[in-house]
C-alpha cells in the first residue's frame, strides 16, 4: 500500500452542477467499465491467453470454474463513474461492496487504478501480470473469489451478507469528508441485519460524520431466485426508503437495447452528479449550523443480472435472469458450444482497444481514477490501521476502589470502568465510541453520560424524557446487536477504537459476525500492507448467573465457546473477578491490537478482592495463588486446589475455603484466580498459555483441583485435557439447569455454590472422605435450608446473602466495612 | 389444557361492519383491562394482601422487585378488544407477544379467560389462587417474567427479542382459518430479523393460509431510550408499512388526558372492526380465486408506555418514558412514599368493582372472552402437538442407491435425499414444508420442483425466469436464515411438520434463534399440558470441507459445537456418510418428536459406501466397524482403530485404509464409522450415549485410535474424555487453516488427509514407528506431489481425485463402476 498522505481536509463536498460530459469522456468511462467487465470475466474463465492475442482453446480455460460473474458489472459501472465524479470533486470515498461475490470486479477495479500491482508487486501491468491475475483468482494458493481482506480498498468481507451499511456507517462516523459509498445487494437487502441498518442514518451527524450514500444494485436475483425488492412495484420500493428516511433516485440502465451506451452513462453520470450535489448541499447546510436530520439522497440502481454477458445459453435466458448469479458457462473447457461462447462474450469487450502491446491498460482509460490516495482502492481509510493513533489512556489505577482487606469493599465493576471510560472519552474526543444495544446504562456505564451524550438524530421530544442524548455524542444504542456490532466493525476497520457493551444472554446473536471479523483480523495478520487495527472489545456485563430480572428466559455463557475455536492468536477471554482488576484488564483491551477480546464482568453489587496494585500484579500474570485465601504451609504442596473463573464463581470458593479453614482447620488448601482464560491452555497451542512447569506449579499435577467457572465446564478440560494433573481436575460450571430470579439459588441449581464446592472436597481428598461424613450431611443441610429459605422468602437465606470473607469481617467488627459505590436500579 | 374441539372450519372471516357498541359493552371491555392491569401490578410487586382488602404495608410487597410494567397495559388492551371481536366473529384467533417482557400480561389475560386456572389447578380462582399468581410470579421456584412456555397461548417466547412476526406467520402458513394477531414492540422493530420479517407477506397465499395481523406497538421507548419507530414523522412510517406492503391503520391513545376511557375504547373497537372486516374482505376475494397478494392491513398502536401507571415517581415523568419499561417503584418496600404510591395505583383499578367476596372476578368481566378454544389462551394452535399429526412417510428404502461394492457408485447424498422428500411432499400436502435461504436447489433438493414449488406472491415477470414458482408451494425461500428459521419455528409450533436446509458455513446466523427453540422444548418436556411437537431438523449440505466456490469467504463447523452445548434430551447430530445413510438417518429425523436434529450431509458428488440394508442396520446403530474396510482377524484386538465421522473424512480414512492394506499388510487394521455423534457420549450422559462396555467393544481401551472428525477435533474428545483409551485417541478435523477451493487441498491444510492419517498410524502404532521410516517419507513426499500439483494444475491430483475403493475397482475393472446419479449445477 502505498502511504501517500491522506488528501487535505478541505477537498470535497463541492458542488460542481451536473457535469455535460464531453463524448470523449463518456467513452473513456466506457472502455474502462468494458475492461474492468473483460477482467472480471478473464479471472473467472481463464488459465492463459489472457488478453485473446490468439484463439481461444479448451486448455486456456481453467479446470474448475468458480467465482460469480452476476452482481460484478454493475459494481464496475459503479466504479467507474464513481472515480469520474471523485476525481472532478477531490472527495475522498471509500466503496463497500455488498455483493461480496463480486470479488472479480473489485479485483479488476483495483488493477485498473494501479493500486493491486502497487501492492502485489508480481501482479505485473503487462501481459504476464494479467495472466498471474486470472490464474490466482479462485484457484488454489491464490486469492479468494469474493472481495477479501486482500482486496485492496476493502474493509467488508464478501461471504456471509447483510452488514454493509452498518460497515458503511461505521467507517463515516467521525470522518467528516468521508463519502462511503455502499453498494447493497438486492439479496443481501432480504437479510435482517440489512433491513434494520437503513435506519442508521438517525445516528448520524451530518457535520462532525462522513457520508454514507447507499446504493441498492437491484439487479433482480438471488442464487436461483427473484429477489424481493426487485419485484414489488416502484411506488412500494419508493415508499419504503422514504419510510427508511431516504431521498431515492432511481436509475435503469441495460434494459432498453435500443439506447446507446454512451447515452446510458451520460444518464447515470448526470444522476450521480445531481446526487452528490445534493449531498454537498447538506453539507453546507450542516457547516451553516443545520444538524437535523436531512432526507440522505440513496440510489437505486436497477440493471440486469450479468449485464454485457451472454444473453441467453443453452438457449435459456442467462443475462437479466438468476442464472447469471455465479459461473454462467459452466462446461466452457468442456463444450466447442459454451467455448465459443465464452470467447464471443471476452472479444465483446473489444480487449484490443484496451491494452497496449505489451499488455498494458491504455493510460488515457486507467486516467479516468482519482490519483493517489483519492483512489478507492487506495483509500488508507480502507486500511485502517494506516490511520490508527494510540489512545490517550488515563492511568486505571487512578480509578481504584479502596479495597481495606479482601472482601473489604463492594461496587459493581461496569460502574469503575465507566468512571475510566469517562476520561477515555474525555481524552479522545474524535476516535473511540461506545457502541451496545440499548444497555450502556443498564450494563453501568452510565458515568460516561457525564461528559458525553447518545448519538441521536431522530426526533427529540423534551428533555424529561429526551436524557443524554444529543446530536452528536460517543455513545451509539440502536436495539440491534448486529447493527451496534457492525458499526463498531466499521469504525474499528477504519482506524479508530472502541467497545461493544451487551448482555452475554444475547451476545449469541452475532456469533456469525465474531466469526467474519476474527476471519478478517487472521488473514489480515499474513497480509504485509494491510496495518494493525484496534481491537474489538466486548464487555458483557449482565451475564448467565444473574438473571434475576430475566430468569428463565436469556440464553447461556457460550460465546466464550465459540470465541474459542477462533485461532489463538486472534482471541482473548477475560474474566476479572472485582472492579480492580476489570480497570487493569481493559486499560490492556484498550492499548491492544488485532484481538476480539472478550471480557465478562458482572454489573451486580459484588466484594472488592484485590487492591489496585494486587490487582495489576494479578493481572499481568493472567492467573495466580490468592494467598491469603489459602492455608498452605510454605514449601508443602496442598491438599488440594480451589479454581475459579468469573466473579461469581470466584465467590463461592472464596466462600467454600473460608467454610474449609474454619471446619477443617488442617487442610492445606491453595485458591488460584484466573482472569486470563487463555493462560490455561499449553504455551504451544495460545501465546498466552502457561508451560507445564508454570502450570504445575500452580494446580499441581497430583493434588485435586476444584474448579469453578462461569461457563460450561468442559471448556476448561478442554483447555488443560494435556495437562498432566488433568485427571484429578473437577470442574463446576454452567449445566444449562435452568435459571432463577435469585443470585445463591442461580448457583445452587447449577451446583457451583459453596456447600456444594465444599462436598466436591471432601469427595475428592483421600483423607477427608468417610471421615467427613458430619461436616458433608451439614453441607447438604445448609443447601436445603437455603433453598427453603429462597423458596419461602423470595430471596436468598441472610447467612449466603450477607457473608463476607473474614478479613473483611474483622474490620467491619473493628470499624466499617470499605464504603460501596453506589449502586442504582436495576435495569434492562 | 382442555382438548375442546377446534372450532368447525366455518367460523371465522365474517364481516361484521362496525358494532355500535352499547355503553354496558364498553364498561366491559374497560372492567376486563382494569382487571388485567391490576392483576399484572399486582405479579410484579404483591406477596400478600392481594386483593388490598386491607391497608397496604410494605410486608405484603414482595422483596426483591422484578418483572417489566412498561409494554404491559398495552399488550392488556388489546387482548381485551381482541376478545371481544372474537367472539363477535366467531374467528379463531391467536395472540403473538413480541414484547416478551409482557409476561404478566398474558398471564393475567389467560387468569381471566379462564385458561390458567385450568391448566393450573392450583391456581384457583378466589382470593387464595390470586395470592398464588401473585407470588409465583419471578420468584424461585415460580413462573419466568417473561411469556415463556409456561403461559397458555403463547408459542413465542420473551427473552431475545425479533421473531414475533416470523413466528406469526409461520403459524399461519397452511391454517386458512387462523388468524394471528402479532403485537411487534417498538424496541423489536429496531433488530434486523423483525425489519426484514414485514416482507413475509409476499409469501403468504391468500387462501390457503391464514391471516396476520401485524400490530406495531408504538409506545415510544426501549430500556434507557427512545425507539427509532416512534421518533420519525408519522408520513414518513406511513410509507415506511406501505413500503413493507401493508396498509396501516393508525390508532392514538391514552394521551389526550380529555378523552373519557370508554370513548378510547370505543375508537378502537370501531378500528379493529374496520381492520377485521378489510381481512374478511380480502378472504372473501381469495375464497373468489383472486389469489395476488392484497395490501394487507395493520395496525399503528401508539400508547404511552406503562399507561395507567403512575405519570411521575419522585418527580420525574413516568408514564410514557422509558422510565415505566421494568419496575417503575422499586423501592415499594423501603420507603413509605413508594408504597403509598403503588397502593393509589393499584386502587386506581378499583379492584372491589373487579372481585367477588371470595376474590373471583365478576363473571360479567370475564364474559368478555369467547368461550373454550376460541380464547386465545386455549387455542390448540399455540399448543402445536394437540394438532399435530404424524407425517405419512414413503418407505426410504424404495429410494436407495444401487451399491454393488462398497464405493461401487456415486451420488450428490442430499439429490437422493430430495426425491424421497419429493413423495413426502406428496403424502403430506397440507402439513410439511422445506425452508432455506435462497438455497433449496444449491443444496441439491431440486427433485421437489417435480410436485411442488416455491411459494411466492410478489410480482412475476415469466416464465423464462420464475422457474418453480407459485401462489403456492411447499418451499419457503428468502434470504434470511432467521426469517426462514422464525418460519419454520412458528410452522412446528403450531403442529406441523419441516426442515432448514443452510449452509454449514452461515447457520451460526441463527445460533441464537436455537438456543431459544432449544430452551423452548426443554422447559416444555417438563409442561405436561404441552404437548410434543415435531423435530426441528437441519439440512447442512454445504458443508465446510467442500467450499470450491466460496474457497477462503465462509465459516466454520462450530454450529454442532454450539448445538451439543443443550441438554442431551433435546439434541442430536448426525453425520451420514452417503446417500443411503441419509435416507435412514432423515427418515428417522421425520418421525421424531421435541428435537433439534442436526444432519450435515454434503452435496458433492462422492461413493456410497453401503448398500440400503447395510445402511439401516448402521443408522439403528448410530455407528459400528466397518469390517470390509479393516483388516482384524477375528478374535484378535486391532493394532489400530480408525474412526471417522463426516462424508469427508470418512473416505479420507478409508483411502488411508487402502494404503495400509496394500503397505502394511500385516497390520490389524479396525475402522469404525459414526454417523450419530451423540454416540460417542457416555450413555449416563446422553440417552444415545454407549455403555463402556459396548464403547470399549468397538474402539478398545488400549489401542491407538486415530479418528478423522468432520468439525473442530476437541468434541470428540469432549465427548470421549471419561472413556477408559482416551488417553489413547487422536483426533484429526477442522484447524482454522484456511480454505482453498479443491477438496484435497482442503483436507490437506487441516492434515485430515489419507496420507497424514497413515502417518498418524506409524507415529502411534508401537509396532511401527522408526520401522516404517520409509513409508512414512513416501506418504510426506505423496502431500508434497499432491499439494505441487493443485497449485499447479487447480485441480487435485488424479490418484487422489480418481481414487476408488478396491471393491469398487475391480469392479470397474470387470464391468464398471456403478451409475452415477446426475449431478447438476454447483450452486451458490
Amino acid at each position: 500500500m502505498t502511504t501517500t498522505a491522506v488528501p487535505d481536509s478541505t477537498t470535497g463536498w463541492r458542488a460542481t452542477g451536473v457535469a455535460e460530459l464531453a463524448p470523449a469522456e463518456l467513452e473513456r468511462i466506457h472502455a474502462w467499465w468494458r475492461a474492468a467487465n473483460f477482467l472480471s470475466v478473464g479471472q473467472i474463465y481463464l488459465l492463459d491467453n489472457p488478453l485473446l492475442r490468439e484463439p481461444l482453446t479448451r486448455d486456456h480455460v481453467k479446470p474448475r470454474l468458480l467465482g460469480h460473474w452476476g452482481t460484478t458489472p454493475g459494481l464496475n459501472f459503479l466504479y467507474a463513474h464513481l472515480n469520474r465524479a471523485i476525481k472532478e470533486r477531490q472527495q475522498k470515498t471509500i466503496y463497500i461492496t455488498g455483493p461480496g461475490h463480486g470479488g472479480p470486479g473489485l479485483v479488476a477495479s483495483a488493477y485498473l487504478d494501479g493500486t493491486y500491482s502497487e501492492v502485489y508487486s508480481d501482479i505485473t501491468e503487462d501481459t504476464e501480470g494479467v495472466k498471474r491475475l486470472f490464474r490466482q483468482f479462485s484457484f488454489p494458493g491464490g486469492i479468494p473469489s469474493h472481495v477479501a481482506p486482500e482486496t485492496p480498498g476493502s474493509i467488508h468481507e464478501g461471504g456471509e451478507l447483510g452488514y454493509s451499511l452498518s460497515h458503511a456507517y461505521g467507517a463515516a462516523f467521525d470522518n467528516p469528508d468521508l463519502m462511503v459509498a455502499a453498494v447493497v445487494g438486492d439479496g443481501e437487502a432480504e437479510t435482517g441485519p440489512l433491513a434494520t441498518s437503513w435506519h442508521s442514518n438517525k445516528f448520524v451527524n451530518p457535520a462532525q460524520d462522513g457520508v454514507v450514500l447507499p446504493i441498492l444494485h437491484l439487479n433482480g436475483y438471488k442464487i436461483a431466485n427473484p429477489t424481493v425488492l426487485a419485484r414489488i412495484s416502484r411506488p412500494e420500493l419508493n415508499d419504503l426508503m422514504v419510510g427508511y428516511g431516504h431521498k431515492p433516485y432511481f436509475f435503469d440502465g441495460g434494459y432498453d437495447e435500443s439506447e446507446p451506451p454512451l447515452e446510458t452513462h451520460r444518464r447515470f453520470a448526470a444522476l450521480l452528479d445531481e446526487v452528490l450535489d445534493e449531498i454537498a448541499a447538506i453539507k453546507a447546510r450542516a457547516a451553516g449550523g443545520d444538524l437535523s436530520r436531512p432526507m440522505w439522497p440513496m440510489i437505486v440502481f436497477r440493471t440486469p443480472k450479468g449485464w454485457s454477458g451472454p444473453a441467453e445459453i443453452d438457449g435459456k435466458k442467462t443475462t437479466g435472469s438468476w442464472r447469471a448469479h455465479q459461473v454462467p458457462l459452466a462446461s466452457a473447457r468442456d463444450t466447442d458450444e459454451h467455448l465459443s461462447v465464452l470467447e464471443k462474450w471476452l472479444r465483446s469487450y473489444r480487449p484490443e482497444e484496451l491494452f497496449d502491446a505489451d499488455g498494458r491498460v491504455l493510460p488515457e482509460i486507467t486516467g479516468l481514477a482519482p490519483e493517489g490516495a483519492l483512489r478507492m482502492s487506495a483509500n488508507p481509510h480502507a486500511n485502517g490501521g494506516l490511520l490508527l493513533k494510540d489512545l490517550r489512556l488515563p492511568d486505571f489505577r487512578r480509578y481504584a476502589v479502596d479495597v481495606p482487606a479482601p472482601g473489604g469493599s463492594t461496587s459493581e465493576a461496569p460502574r469503575v470502568l465507566g468512571q475510566w471510560l469517562t476520561d477515555v472519552i474525555r481524552l479522545n474526543p474524535d476516535n473511540f465510541r461506545i457502541f451496545g444495544p440499548d444497555e450502556t446504562a443498564s450494563n453501568r456505564l452510565q458515568a460516561v453520560y457525564d461528559v458525553t451524550d447518545k448519538q441521536w438524530n431522530a426526533e427529540y421530544i423534551g428533555p424529561e424524557v429526551d436524557e443524554h442524548m444529543a446530536r452528536a455524542g460517543r455513545v451509539m444504542e440502536m436495539l440491534s446487536e448486529h447493527q451496534v456490532q457492525g458499526w463498531l466493525e466499521g469504525y474499528l476497520l477504519t482506524g479508530r477504537h472502541g467497545l461493544l457493551t451487551s448482555y452475554e444472554a444475547f451476545i449469541h446473536i452475532v456469533d456469525s459476525m465474531f466469526n467474519q471479523h476474527a476471519k478478517w483480523l487472521k488473514v489480515t495478520n499474513d497480509i504485509p500492507w494491510r496495518r494493525p487495527i484496534a481491537s474489538l472489545n466486548y464487555l458483557l456485563s449482565s451475564h448467565v448467573w444473574r438473571q434475576d430480572h430475566n430468569g428463565f428466559s436469556h440464553q447461556d455463557p457460550g460465546f466464550i465457546d465459540h470465541v474459542v475455536n477462533k485461532k489463538a492468536e486472534i482471541v482473548r477471554v477475560y474474566l476479572p473477578p472485582d472492579a480492580n482488576t476489570l480497570l487493569s484488564t481493559y486499560d490492556h483491551c484498550l492499548r491492544s491490537r488485532q484481538y476480539v477480546n472478550v471480557v465478562v464482568a458482572g454489573k451486580q453489587p459484588a466484594p472488592n478482592f484485590l487492591d489496585m496494585e494486587t490487582a495489576v500484579e494479578h493481572c499481568t500474570r493472567g492467573l495466580g495463588i490468592w494467598e491469603w485465601a489459602g492455608t498452605e504451609t510454605a514449601g508443602e504442596k496442598p491438599d488440594v486446589v480451589l479454581g475459579c473463573a468469573g466473579d461469581v464463581p470466584t465467590l463461592e470458593v472464596l466462600a467454600a475455603a473460608d467454610i474449609l479453614r474454619r471446619e477443617l482447620p488442617d487442610l492445606k488448601v491453595r485458591v488460584v484466580n484466573v482472569v486470563d482464560l487463555m493462560r490455561l491452555q499449553d504455551a504451544t497451542e495460545h501465546p498466552h498459555g502457561l508451560t507445564d512447569s508454570e502450570f504445575n506449579g500452580l494446580f499441581t499435577s497430583d493434588r485435586p483441583v476444584v474448579f469453578a467457572y462461569h461457563g460450561y465446564p468442559w471448556l476448561i478440560h478442554r483447555l488443560t485435557y494435556r495437562r498432566a494433573g488433568h485427571g484429578h481436575w473437577h470442574v463446576r460450571g454452567y449445566k444449562e439447569e435452568g435459571t432463577t430470579t435469585t443470585p445463591f439459588d442461580m448457583v445452587m441449581l447449577n451446583d457451583l455454590d459453596r456447600y456444594h464446592l465444599v462436598i466436591d472436597v471432601i469427595d475428592r481428598v483421600p483423607s477427608l472422605g468417610s471421615a467427613q461424613a458430619g461436616l458433608r450431611q451439614r453441607m447438604q443441610d445448609a443447601r436445603l435450608r437455603a433453598r427453603a429459605w429462597t423458596r419461602e422468602h423470595g430471596d436468598d437465606i441472610p447467612e449466603v446473602r450477607d457473608w463476607v470473607w473474614p478479613d473483611a469481617q474483622d474490620l467491619a467488627d473493628g470499624d466499617q466495612v470499605g464504603a460501596t459505590l453506589g449502586t442504582g436500579g436495576d435495569n434492562e
